[in-house]
């Protein structure tokens, strides 16, 4: 962050590259590289595009409960990740205004979960994307819907610190 | 957990209590003692009773993204314990079946969060629980509803480890 | 409706009451007189206030389903319609941006059901409110949540036709 | 109906076709042979099949709202119907349990509505599925995502009047 006294630069050494897919890429390490919350929980990108990626995430032993299954929330955070992901792709500030989520099977300690988020329509400053998170054995047990909503920002010009 | 060769014997020293409120209490005591999820957390219970419950976690720096504001991921962790605890309150295992969440205000890093969840109806091996997430200064931050489902199961009886 | 060669009017006779009971009794009346919808499924007003509503409706042999039990259509329908009351009590034209339902129980033909909406919160454009459909037996059918946002206009300033 | 001295006899007249498409096109047949809702509301089915369906239907002005608007009730009412087609496509009787809907742009009198019903996953007694309502323009006005259980008795077996 800036002191008060040192007024933030403008950052035109950062381009907004016109490739839509390379514009995808770069947004995807901007935003993860400043996202301690998903570090702390192990959550890495697979692949990005245009209002799509696909991140995955180790279930650890302190991210179960005490049926020994995993808890809701880092199942609901690595979708929310890759929904973040998906809809911040076009390097436009945009934040998750409600997610629906449905949990349709149990994950396990050492469970190697999928999280791939689509854009299902983008249009204003609103959006819907689908999320799927599924087990290395390719049961799905998660589908999250996030409601996007544009703020004013870009990712690119150095709004994430 | 117990070894292999030592089997788990019958858990006939538990008994539940007849006093609803008392029996919450000890749900609650016997689902976050055996949950690391929510220990990881720093969630810590307030209250609990039939049907209900009031849980708090406090905003760390490991819970911020890239706008340093909280991760969503992580209020939603909170209010799912809390609506853990509100539907396993009369000692019949019960697991979320899904949840819907509008996030309302951001949350920062030190924010003190509270959740307060209370029963909505519950029938049959059904409920709905909502959950509302509040920052010390009284700004409402997320509202959850969540779906709650019956399993096989109690909690005092030893199901939980 | 205006005819093509009678222009509108301002309608300034109509002064926003500064009671706000009296203002949403006000907003109740000049939607429902113009909510053609809502009269065709005879949606009736039993009471409203300040972000609350209550309305009724009866289920008729034309709102019934192969099971012979109500098309789960129409219990929105009257969720919807007293969503829309409650969040247009302050004359501020509100729609609805997106709702969930959760189906408790069937209905049957002659069911006479009540929707009871209250408001969860409201800041900004935005505004949540939950919704409960009863049975005259006083079993929940339904409970919904609505998610309203503003839109330019006021109800008594003659917007609505 | 039967009467009760008159009990319903085994209607084993009705076979159970194997091939997944007949059997589809046969309970929806059925099951829109008996909805008088959806023949009010002027539903049509455009085509069926094992787990999804493409329904259509008209707004007249009966369905405006006092905005000059269709109320969302009807808009919900035609996704509700396509769901239901698409996950009564095994000749299983299934029932909604829950809807989350979005409303992403207006209806108005004499628009042309389709919605397009997909399966998303089914297992065991639970399934979820994704409806999109189009306007003959192509633009998207609802998505719904519905929640199904199945329940005990089957379309073609005589269950459905």
């Amino acid at each position: 962050m800036t002191s008060p006294d040192q007024p933030r630069q403008p950052q035109s050494t950062v381009a907004e590259p016109a490739d839509p897919q390379l514009l995808a890429e770069r947004c995807a390490e901007a935003m993860l590289a400043a996202d301690r919350a998903s570090a702390w929980l192990g959550i890495r990108l697979v692949s990005v595009g245009p209002g799509r990626s696909e991140l995955t995430m180790t279930v650890t032993e302190q991210m179960l409960n005490g049926h020994r299954i995993g808890h809701g929330g880092f199942v609901f955070s690595l979708a929310d990740s890759a929904f973040a992901v998906a809809c911040n792709s076009y390097n436009r500030s945009t934040v998750a205004a409600g997610c629906d989520i449905d949990f349709t099977a149990a994950v396990y300690g050492g469970d190697e979960l999928t999280a791939v988020a689509v854009e299902r329509y983008r249009r204003g400053r609103s959006g819907l994307y689908d999320v799927t998170v599924r087990r290395a054995d390719g049961v799905v047990v998660a589908e999250m819907r996030g409601r996007a909503r544009e703020i004013p920002g870009s990712l690119l010009s150095g709004d994430l610190l």
